[in-house]
């Protein structure tokens, strides 16, 4: 998406690719809101290291960081030995797969890459075929991205008040988003609408990046307090919620997503405000049988013990806002039960949360 | 309540005399959790700065201080011309009154001193009576809360685990506060339970204010992002939540509260889990007949845009959170409408909210 940059706006991925170079290029987003950077690593190491302290982070922009990064790997290979090709590439693998062990989309979309490469007869072939493959994996997260946002668009009228919860957007994906790509796409349609950003304590996702893209794309927008969404709904101030999730369970239409969630489903069904859920399909799983099952990650209590900013020096420092005496508990996630959930929106269309595992088919799911 | 001072635990009021010095005591709020201070205002013009910097806040806390800041003005006279101790009255009258010209408790509480005075001969008299009257009105204040903790108290139950939020706490009292009463009087009675303080932001006086005084009175505690409530209601995590309300309607049980305070009304409702209020009686507006009619303060954007700290380096400082191109909606309060709430909690009782109408004669209400 556009991106400001000396006062000229400029199109960036999350995550690209320079094949004059062979350097991933990824957005700094730990210096964001506060500073937009470009970074460059150079070698498979260093974009592992990246992955591994959260340059990057979100499902798809991981997945296609590992993708570049195995291309990048494979293409600092000298010599033309196969065999001696295959080693290095398992080296690159792992050292990828390392940088942040439990997440499933740099596994995928190295897998993927590899089955790929695997019709190239030579080290040349091999290395052309890898940096093709991470392409592809980039572009169709694009891809399924934009879908998500042409079914989407249509729910967002002009004069509408949208509310959204922590970030579900490009800076997630290698581009355009999930929560955000109907808004970006209502956007294009030259439809005015206005997004309430909810801070999303503790990490404040919503009023950093949430806000920081909106503000890039010229998208009217506030920030508010996570407690004002009820407020604001009471006085007929909201009229549509779109969110992301972490992990959406195709049996039952439950979703996983950031702490609070559940929340303003509740209260969305109380004033009878249409409430949506955007995701790729990769995130849906199609295993677990209830969202009880969903494991709750329990976090840091310094994240909800104090808060990270810049002070009016211009330092980026870490404050402690709560009693010093006093402890905190940080659930990361909350579990959405179907009934609260207008649609869900993906790549193949909105579909209502209980009609997902009829549908499996059509949304991927082999067997 | 107790504080503990240099390892040991002291009993202090928010506010207090000093009949030798006149002195006017108060703990400076402005430097809690972090820093314990009590300071002294040395004449009626200091009080008021107090009072109007918020050294000290809180209805019944801001009431009593300016009733001690009238009676120390008393004091302060050189003379036995009541004429001329009448118009330096006047003056001390007007000084206090302006520090906070919309709040009603410091007009209330004075008014009540003037009339006590009133029946002094003397300038003496009316001196020793104006002290008496801060002291009465201070004690009610006290006896207040003292009341609604013995009426609260019973809700409380060993092993629940209740919620509160924003602060209603004896800092904004003279002593025990509203919805911290009946924790204070149920563990006086050997009851052990837990407490979740909403953090409440923009502000945080739940994570500040809250959880300082539930430490230091010993009682189990965490703070929660305000997003975690939902989360916790969902797993039986919660028995029972008590808030304070700065409105509360006479006449429809309508509760305007910190902003936030309607959306845990709404959780609350949906888990089945008892939600009270607990206020004093000066609370209660039988005037207003619609919760829409209460006006809702919009406060300052950079409390949603940042937040207050201390650094690990120990300064105090103010961290900018959100995106540097963002603004922010940040309204104070909201409104609860009496089918949420399971009852009011008074110093006359617990009544249905439905109910304080009916009731009216016996909450203080003449006509």
């Amino acid at each position: 998406m556009n991106v400001t940059v000396n006062g000229r706006a400029r199109h960036f991925r999350t995550v690209a690719f320079d094949s004059a170079t062979n350097h991933v290029l990824l957005i700094e987003q730990r210096l964001l809101p506060h500073e937009f950077k470009v970074v460059r690593t150079r070698d498979f190491r260093e974009t592992a290291r990246a992955i591994k302290d959260m340059v990057v982070r979100g499902a798809g922009a991981i997945g296609a960081t590992a993708a570049y990064g195995l291309a990048q790997g494979a293409r600092a290979f000298r010599g033309k030995d196969l065999k001696r090709f295959d080693r290095h590439i398992d080296v690159v693998y792992h050292v990828l797969k390392s940088a942040r062990p439990t997440a499933v989309d740099p596994v995928n979309a190295m897998n993927q890459a590899r089955a790929i490469m695997g019709a190239g007869a030579t080290v040349e072939e091999r290395q052309a075929l890898a940096l093709a493959a991470a392409e592809e994996f980039a572009n169709h997260d694009v891809q399924h991205c934009e879908a998500i946002g042409r079914h989407g668009a249509k729910l967002i009228r002009s004069g509408m008040k949208v509310l959204t919860h922590c970030n579900a957007g490009w800076l997630a994906f290698v581009d355009i988003g999930s929560a955000t790509a109907p808004m970006y796409a209502a956007q294009a349609q030259r439809r005015k609408f206005h997004v309430y950003c909810d801070e999303t304590r503790p990490r404040s996702q919503g009023a950093t990046l949430t806000a920081w893209e909106l503000a890039q794309q010229g998208i009217s927008h506030q920030v508010i307090a996570d407690n004002a969404a009820g407020h604001l709904m009471q006085r007929g101030e909201i009229d549509l919620v779109i969110v992301g999730s972490d992990r959406t369970l195709g049996r039952t239409g439950e979703v996983a997503n950031k702490i609070g969630t559940y929340t303003k489903a509740v209260l969305a069904k109380r004033h009878g405000i249409p409430f949506y859920v955007a995701i790729p399909l990769s995130t849906i799983d199609w295993n677990l049988r209830s969202g009880f099952d969903i494991p709750i990650e329990e976090r840091d209590q310094s994240e909800v013990l104090g808060a990270w900013g810049v002070t009016r020096g211009g330092r980026r420092e870490y404050v402690r806002v709560a009693s010093p005496g006093s402890n905190a508990f940080n659930a990361g996630f909350d579990v959405t039960p179907a009934e609260l959930i207008t649609g869900i929106i993906t790549p193949a269309g909105i579909f209502k949360p209980r009609e997902l595992w009829a549908k499996r088919s059509q949304l991927g799911h082999d067997n």
